[in-house]
């Protein structure tokens, strides 16, 4: 019989899915349903948190208690504005040459992927861009170290992307750029390993991967570049709007600020950061192990920059993908399929995913491997 | 015994609150139990919609069919793209003149309040502004009729408030403006009446008044206004950009269009909008009609733009304020106080107000005036 004919003969099966999406992606069980049992009736408000003025008491110390979370999460520096922003990664992508040009032309940006190509594609409508190192040589298989970054001393400030969620890339240093501020979309590995946020200008991270629901938004901005920017920016992409209003001159997405306020406080009682990255590591070494471990299974980048996050993977036969992502589904693994532009699988594996859920994938690759190798 | 009295010594004293906030507001409970008993689980799925891909089909359905419905309870002619955004009516103050100057120099705008001439300011930094009609004069308590207005044939397009939030000023007419693209921010009564989509260059709302979470905007856009922004409009801020790749250019708001397409299943089921205008005209009628017939109690907007949506009023000695806003309380009236511009009570009707509320809140003003004029 079939692992897959197992879980399918199963009373239970079906009954305990994993999500593998790149995001929107997996949500703790246990912060969905503290959600769930708050929808109609917050703390005996009689109101849902989508039903209270952002400016009422209620919503205001919710949000004053998620900013101070992921202050102690992340060890965020008192000079350091956290912004509970809307618009995603691709509108930081005009905010940062926005505000952070401050009068200079030009900025460096290091390339090791489709996001970060997204992030200069945009920087280049404001201001040159000095695309200091480039991994499109090997098709972004790698992150060119800093001895190889050609940075150019009259830069703005220096832009990297530190997982591309894509290709499956991440950069774990923290480069040092001196006094140029380092800027750095950390979307797709936020929370999942301590960061030193002192040494970045600016840190920003879209909320569906490892934070909370689509539509909110994370900056973290150094306080001293904040307030310069270029003629024409829109009042909604200034910074300074956001600091002076504590991230409340107009109504933020209050309910996806409730959830991620839930994400932090269960990241807290699992022993924060340092042990998600614990988990990650043990979590991403099953998946790399099972694939460096068979001829069948492949993933292309160099293993210092394998993602913790994202891991793409080829099958040695294409030809058999679709049949993998069939049993795959009916064995409760979702959503494995791979970005369009890389083709195969990709497993994203945020800090919500639990470690059932890659022994399981892995199991499931094994047992793939056994039956179609 | 006070109605206070008489509540608290119920057993079911605060089981029925009513939540007058200006926004984010009240939602149907019917909409709210659904979106509870769907959050672990949607469908069957095994995950919840905040967990799901926003390219995925069990998402991609979600949209579409917000989509359908919306333009079913609006009759949005087919040459108008129906745009699901972030970022509020405070990012439209900006899209507007960055999408819709094309290649002109000045606009209109009509200044009826607080919103208009946020509108304003913003637009005057990509344009000079004319404002056509103002009603500053007297303090914001009525809108010009369109034979006041002072339009200016050169203009890109006639912006105006459809409803002042704050001021409680409605619009009921549309305007005429001719071969000049006529733009509305509908944002606080949008869906609570029929409007002749077909007249509008643009209209646009925030969500979290009539339609669902706070975090996501809604914008009608005629296509042949799309596709001319100025130079250095953010892509983000391109409505081109997110009518060409049916708003999931980037990650939108998933669960705030979720629980907006179950809004809009509401409104279905409930006779759609003309049937909400029917009740809407209801449920002022009886504010205004308590505050009229009484001394004790007023409104200062001229009748024909009394506000179907937002009824401000203050009480003949500012004095009794406190107590007044601690006894509804008491008697599960919520989020009455007004705005700090206009001070006094706001209660806010949006179509997720049921007439029971509505009359309760009567009843305690009656109430109140007994026992305090």
């Amino acid at each position: 019989m079939t692992l897959a004919g197992l879980r399918k003969s199963s009373p239970l099966a079906m009954a305990q899915i994993y999500n593998f999406s790149a995001g929107p992606a997996v949500l703790p069980k246990q912060v969905l349903a503290q959600a769930r049992d708050e929808m109609m009736d917050w703390h005996g408000s009689g109101m849902s948190i989508m039903e209270m003025s952002h400016r009422g008491k209620e919503f205001s110390g919710i949000a004053a208690e998620a900013e101070t979370d992921l202050r102690e999460l992340l060890v965020i520096p008192e000079n350091y504005k956290v912004l509970f922003l809307q618009g995603g990664a691709h509108s930081q992508f005009s905010m940062v040459p926005m505000n952070l040009l401050r009068g200079k032309q030009t900025a460096d940006y290091i390339s090791t992927g489709l996001w970060s190509e997204k992030a200069i594609a945009e920087a280049e409508r404001y201001c040159k861009v000095n695309v200091a190192a480039s991994s499109a040589d090997k098709n972004f298989t790698y992150a060119p170290t800093q001895n190889q970054w050609k940075l150019n001393p009259a830069a703005a400030y220096v832009h990297y992307t530190s997982n591309e969620t894509i290709g499956g890339v991440e950069i774990f240093d923290t480069p040092d750029t001196g006094s140029i501020p380092l800027v750095a979309d950390m979307s797709s590995h936020i929370l999942s390993r301590p960061v030193p946020v002192g040494k970045y200008g600016v840190i920003y991270a879209g909320a569906q991967k490892n934070i909370g629901p689509a539509g909110l938004t994370i900056a973290l901005v150094r306080e001293d570049l904040i307030g310069q920017t270029i003629t024409g920016t829109p009042t909604m992409f200034d910074y300074k709007i956001h600091a002076d209003n504590g991230s409340m001159y107009n109504t933020p997405a209050t309910y996806a600020i409730y959830i991620a306020g839930l994400v932090f406080k269960w990241l807290k009682a699992r022993g924060g950061i340092a042990e998600m990255e614990r988990l990650n590591i043990s979590k991403s070494s099953l998946i790399y192990g099972c694939i460096d471990s068979s001829d069948f299974y492949s993933n292309p980048v160099v293993v210092d920059n394998r993602s913790r996050m994202n891991i793409p993977f080829t099958l040695r036969d294409s030809a058999l993908d679709a049949e993998f992502l069939k049993q795959a589904q009916e064995n409760g693994l979702l959503q494995l399929k791979g970005h369009k532009l890389i083709g195969g699988m990709r497993a994203s594996i945020y800090n919500a995913m639990p470690l059932e859920g890659v022994q399981t994938l892995v199991e499931f690759m094994r047992h793939f491997e056994r039956t179609h190798g």
